[in-house]
């Protein structure tokens, strides 16, 4: 038999793993709940329905669809070849998650009686893609997902961008960008080129600015056939410079001609004068920001680090979520924490709290049964004073007990033979500086 | 287009449930780490033979499986009609996993050079089964396990007591009862009566002593060809009265001639000596115990509420868990909440914290732009403080407000108007009592 093994994709989290991701989940929990957001759960098993056709075509083939139970051919017609196609229909009723979005769509719609408006849920939760694997990409991973539904305020995208950075500020992440866009912009930025028929063709384009560079964009706008003038009217926009205030102010020139472009302008100027942030660095216009996410119709807005490729957080304003299930004309706002590439930079750049490599801060060596039981009462005193303690269960070699005490990063080892047991006394050994010290019982 | 909905057997949880869920876990996971367990993570998606023929027949029919990516169909020859029996397999690789004991045998096996031995692990996570639903049976679910792997010391298993103990009391839960029992008690007991190579037949009748009664119990073994003599012996062992001490006598006086029926005896002596709980009606030898569970090889654990049908914790020793991974000769021993139905029999108690039942402390009513704009320092404020406060988003009507302060039971609301943003002062309503106070900003 060989060494067993997991899918491609996914992975074991270890203790020190664990915990470490325990705590970046911990850290945004708490953010979000200061701010008044309500967790929900909803189930890893939709119905297959409730998840295909949200994700386009591309998406649909990422979809986990899970094998009916039983004899799932039972009823299917074999007198002709069988075709993988319209047979996953019939016989997977059933799929996992692909994101958040969609079930927190689906739980709105379904418990729409049961809510207050507007609703603020958090949601931390596993999600799946069959994608192909590569490094920083995982076909199990987790969304750490806030949304406000219900509201068109742009105060919620205040709360948002505010949430953001004091989670980046807990994990000592100051340096981070948040840059913010607007797809009311992006549509008036097509409508003055003369081009608004292919929004989606500029967009998709610009997004490419930082990877591809601007002859990059140039090409491939050309490609997607969008006309010389058009390119060259684009130009300076690629290039945008100055504080929030000038590239905003610049913005509403070039988009004076076009009502939505104005109104995108209005409010990222909005958004920019509420947070405090006409002049920051630290949050900024970026006008190539599209985020490839159709449903966006309102704030774009993600989130990089100088040290770190690709985003950590990002978001959006969509106002007809819900519409897929049938209920009209509720408008959301959302961001999700990317997780798995938080803690890759935070490990990265050691980060972490010293405290979440230490499980325990006491062991009891075990000298055999009689000290051991001796130990069992202390150890519970020590436990009920909130130490994080424990007893090494077999009498083995002080050797080995000491070698479980470093390889598990515990501090102190306490040591009660039978002469302690006898003076009611107890050795305490710190590992850290090999010290020992004798100690009355208490 | 109809409401959308969940597939059988699955749940949402609103923010109540999953608050109330959140603490269920918290608890759990803070007394393990209090004694050293340390938390891992295995992705819900096993390969599917890690997870075949561990659960018997019936467990296999009730694991779900996960249709292959793509073309699943390609090279599947379909000259003769297909039969789901042998096609699965060939068309779907992997499965979500069925319980987290499997997964850890195989976490442990995988990477078992990275691991130091005694390994104490914790793990919460949920699985899935294609049970049929029915009331308080799911088909995704939480377990919260707890091992501790490579000791044979009954030293654990008196620990695994104490959380089992200090969790119940942290809930509010003192009235359970802990059942010990022995497998090797079990197995002399098999033995005196001459019937050793029925004991999974004994040990299933025995075990629906609570549900069947004594005559049920009789009629079970009569059916399953125990001879009348057996049935004669057994007796008086299922009306086992008195102290543990007392039991523990009359235990080993019928098990006199059983090598391994003294074994256990003495194992469960040990135990409830260390416990201190020879005379505890809080914790209890029950020779009835034997959970169906065969890989239980010693100790066996079972948590029961007189409030409460069914089990909400339970355990046991195995001897060879990773045995089925190749690695021989590795004693474990491990307990399981069963979060699910502790949060039914608190929720039927009305034992959670009401603080879960209020999710912001502070709202600030939204009397419209000026008005807003000027609270968002003061609610950064608040926050900075750790005082869990929002803005509500819309200048909507103050009745609609209220209302959704009332309905997320938030106790005060702030209420700054224009004159009080003039004097410098906010008015603050406490939601409780009715009473509106004018106050100072600071």
């Amino acid at each position: 038999m060989g060494t067993p093994s997991i899918p491609k994709g996914t992975r074991d989290f270890g203790p020190e793993q664990s915990q470490r991701r325990q705590y970046i989940f911990d850290v945004i929990r708490q953010v979000y709940q200061q701010c008044g957001y309500l967790p929900i759960e909803t189930p890893a098993v939709e119905k297959r329905e409730t998840l295909t056709g949200k994700y386009g075509e591309e998406g649909d083939r990422l979809i986990f669809n899970i094998l009916n139970s039983g004899d799932y051919l039972q009823g299917i017609d074999q007198s002709e070849p069988l075709q993988s196609g319209p047979l996953t229909p019939r016989i997977s009723g059933r799929a996992l998650r692909y994101d958040l979005t969609v079930p927190f769509a689906r739980f709105v719609v379904q418990h729409r009686n049961e809510l207050t408006f507007p609703f603020k849920r958090y949601q931390i939760q596993p999600v799946w893609r069959a994608d192909r694997p590569q490094k920083g990409r995982y076909r199990e991973f987790y969304q750490c997902d806030a949304d406000v539904i219900g509201s068109r305020s742009l105060l919620n995208e205040v709360e948002l961008i505010q949430i953001i950075t004091e989670v980046f500020q807990r994990f000592q992440l100051p340096d981070i960008v948040v840059k913010l866009n607007n797809r009311k912009l992006l549509a008036g930025m097509a409508e003055v080129l003369g081009e608004s028929d292919k929004l989606t063709d500029i967009t998709v384009a610009l997004d490419k600015l930082d990877k591809i560079g601007p002859d990059g964009v140039r090409a491939e706008l050309e490609e997607r056939a969008i006309s010389a003038t058009a390119i060259a009217q684009l130009e300076p926009l690629m290039h945008l410079q100055g504080s929030n205030a000038e590239k905003l102010a610049r913005l509403e020139a070039f988009l004076a001609s076009s009502t939505v472009g104005l109104d995108g302008v209005a409010e990222l100027r909005w958004l920019f004068d509420a947070l405090g942030a006409m002049d920051s660095a630290a949050i900024t216009v970026d006008v190539t920001l599209a985020r490839g996410l159709n449903y966006y119709t309102g704030s774009i807005i993600e989130v990089v680090h100088p040290d770190f490729k690709g985003s950590v957080c990002g978001g959006g304003r969509y106002d007809d979520l819900t519409g897929i299930f049938g209920l009209k004309d509720v408008s959301g706002v959302g961001i999700s924490f990317g997780a798995d590439r938080i803690y890759d930079l935070m490990a990265q750049k050691g980060l972490f709290p010293d405290a979440l490599a230490r499980a325990t801060d006491v062991l009891f060596a075990n000298f055999g049964e009689q000290e051991a039981r001796y130990c069992l009462g202390l150890l519970a005193e020590l436990r009920q004073q909130g130490v994080r303690a424990e007893l090494y269960p077999d009498a083995a070699k002080m050797g080995k007990q000491f070698s479980y005490a470093n390889a598990r990063n515990i501090r102190y080892v306490v040591l009660i033979g039978s002469k302690e047991m006898e003076q009611g006394k107890l050795g305490v050994k710190d590992m850290q500086s090999g010290e020992q010290q004798l100690l009355e019982r208490e």
